[in-house]
C-alpha cells in the first residue's frame, strides 16, 4: 500500500505507523480528525510530501464528520497546525478545502475533496516517477550511494525522492548498493530507510552517520544522494548532518546530489531568513527509555542544516537536472 | 576517587561502573579475577590508559588468590586475553608480573606486585598532568573545543588527555567551553564525557555527531581536542568519528589537536598493518532494548578510522607537542 490512502469502504485514512517500524508493521485507521492530529504531531506520517496528502484526506474526514461549512474550516484550521513548519500540510489542506468548498451539500463537499486529496496523492507519485527518471541517469551500474534520513516512499506517498532515484536505476536494470546512515537523533534511516530498501531487496548496508567520512576514505562509496526540506537562494536545507555528509564528500571528490521536487523551491529566500526548527533535549538525552545523558546537560539540537549550492554537484526535480557546469 | 584504585583494607580493585552513568554512580568491587575480567569485557571499566592500570591489580588479585606463581602466570594469561585489542591491557599486566616475579612468598609477590601497580597508576596521572600542561598553552581564554568520544579521567586513572588539556587550562584560569559529541554507537560522548564536565563545573553542550560540521560553520566552536588509541606513521587511529571531525574542521579552519601519550606511539607502524576492530551489527541495531533497525540489516560498524596527520594541527603529548609549522 501507498504510505496514505482513502479507504472507500470504510470512509477512513489508512497509515502505516511510522514509529514502529522495524520491529512493526502496524496500519493506522484515522476515521477522526483528532487521530489524525495526533498521527501527524507523533510522527507516525512525516516527510513533507506525505503531509500534503494527510492534509487533503484530513478534510475529507472532516467533510464526513461536520454538518456545516463554517464547522468544517474551523475543524481543518487545527489540523494545519498540527506541525506549523511543513509548508505541504497546509498547501494540501488548503487545496482540498477550496475543492470541498465548490460543494453544496456535505456529500458533494466529501466528494469534491477526496477528488482533490486523491489528485495530490496522484501527483505526488508521479512527481517523484519524473524525479527517478531524470535522477536515475546520473546512476550507473555498481554505484555505491551513501543517504541520509528518509527522503523514501515513507517520506512521499509513494516511491520517494532519494530513494525514489535508486529506485528506479534499479528499475531500469543497473545494480546499486546503498549505505543508509542511521540519523541520529530520530533514526530515520536505521528505522525507516534499511526497512524500505530491504522490502525492495535492494542491498543496504547500515552505518553510524560518522562512519560517513571513513567509508567514502575506504572508497566504498562513490555517489551521495539526500532529499531536501526545503531548497533557497544559496542552498538546501534538509535533515541535520546533511551539511557534514557534503563537506566530507567533497574532500574525496564525491558527487553530492540532491532530489527534490520544485514544490520545495523557495529561491526568493536566503537560509539566513529561514528558521531551523530547534527540537526537545530529550531527544539526546533519552533512547529508546533509556537515559544516555546527564539529565541537566545542555543540548543543542537543531532539526536541519544548511548546504551551499558549492558542495552540490546536482539538483534533481521532476522538471530536470540543475547542475554545476 | 580515581577511575580504579586498590583497596588497601579490603584488599580488591575499587571501580567506577562506566556502563551504569550517568543515570547511576556506583563503585564495583572487585575480590576475584574473574569480576575484573568480566568488568573488563563488559566496559565497565575502558580507555586504553586504565586498561593499563586495570591489567597491573589484576596481577595483585591473582597473587591473592593464587598459591603458586605458575598458578598466577596462568591465570593473568586469561586477563590478558579479556580484551586482546588494547596493548595498555597487556602492558600493565606484564610489568606488575615482573614485579611479581620478583618476590619469594606469595605475601612479596602481592606486595611487589601493587607497588607496581600503583606505580603505573601515578605515572598515568603525572602524564596526563604533563600532556595538560603542554596542551593547555593551545587554548585561549573563551575558546570553545568540540571533543568526540571520552578522552577524559574515566578513559585513564584520572585527568584524562583531551579533556586533561581542557581542564588544565581551566585551572590556569582560561574561560573553556565545550561541546561534546555524542558518539555512537555507544554513546561515550553522552554518557561520560557530559557527566565528567559536569562534574567540574566545566560548561558542556551535548549534539549529535553529524551537528559538528553545521556547529562550526555556525562559528560555535573554534578548537577540535581528541585522544588517540594509537599514533603511526601517518596519522592517528582513534574513536570512529575522528576523521570526519578532522575533515570538517579543515574545511572550517578550526585547529583539530590530538592529545596522548608516547605510549600510544606506534610510528613503525603504518595505518594500512593496523586492524580496525569491527563491532557487533547488534551496537547499531538495538539500543537501550530497543529494536531501531530491521533485524537481517547489513551492519558496517568499525570501531576506530584513521586521520592522516595533513589535517592534524599538532600532537600533545607529555615530553611536548609535536606540530606543523
Amino acid at each position: 500500500m501507498r504510505t496514505i490512502e482513502w479507504d472507500e469502504e470504510k470512509d477512513s485514512i489508512k497509515l502505516i505507523d511510522q514509529t514502529l517500524l522495524p520491529a512493526e508493521y502496524d496500519i493506522l485507521e484515522c476515521k477522526a480528525l483528532e487521530q489524525l492530529i495526533d498521527a501527524i504531531q507523533r510522527l507516525k506520517v512525516r516527510g513533507a510530501p506525505a503531509l500534503g496528502a494527510a492534509g487533503a484526506f484530513g478534510v475529507v474526514l472532516a467533510c464526513i464528520n461536520e454538518k456545516s461549512k463554517s464547522d468544517i474550516i474551523k475543524e481543518v484550521e487545527r489540523l494545519k497546525k498540527a506541525r506549523p513548519t511543513a509548508v505541504n500540510l497546509s498547501y494540501g489542506v488548503n487545496r482540498a478545502l477550496n475543492a470541498a468548498m465548490r460543494g453544496r451539500t456535505t456529500q458533494e463537499m466529501k466528494t469534491h475533496a477526496l477528488e482533490e486529496a486523491q489528485r495530490i496523492a496522484d501527483e505526488d507519485v508521479a512527481m517523484n516517477k519524473k524525479i527517478g527518471d531524470y535522477g536515475s541517469e546520473l546512476l550507473e551500474n555498481g554505484d555505491v550511494v551513501l543517504t541520509h534520513c528518509n527522503a523514501g516512499r515513507l517520506a512521499c506517498v509513494d516511491w520517494g525522492t532519494a530513494l525514489g532515484v535508486i529506485r528506479t536505476a534499479v528499475q531500469k536494470g543497473k545494480r546499486i548498493e546503498v549505505i543508509a546512515c542511521e540519523t541520529r537523533p530520530l533514526n530515520q534511516g536505521s528505522r525507516i530507510t534499511t526497512w524500505e530498501l530491504l522490502q525492495d531487496e535492494i542491498p543496504v548496508t547500515l552505518i553510524a552517520d560518522s562512519m560517513s567520512a571513513a567509508v567514502m576514505r575506504e572508497g566504498k562509496v562513490n555517489k551521495v544522494i539526500v532529499g531536501a526540506d526545503r531548497v533557497v537562494k544559496e542552498g538546501v536545507i534538509n535533515k541535520i548532518g546533511t551539511y557534514m555528509h557534503a563537506v566530507v564528500a567533497k574532500e574525496h571528490n564525491i558527487p553530492f546530489y540532491v532530489a527534490t521536487p520544485l514544490s520545495s523551491f523557495d529561491l526568493k529566500r536566503s537560509y539566513k531568513e529561514v528558521e531551523i526548527e530547534e527540537r526537545s533535549p530529550e531527544e539526546l538525552i533519552f533512547f529508546g527509555g533509556k537515559q544516555i545523558a546527564p539529565l541537566d546537560v545542555k543540548v543543542y539540537n537543531p532539526a536541519f542544516d544548511f548546504t551551499p549550492f558549492a558542495l552540490i554537484a546536482a539538483v534533481i526535480t521532476e522538471k530536470g537536472i540543475w547542475s554545476k557546469l
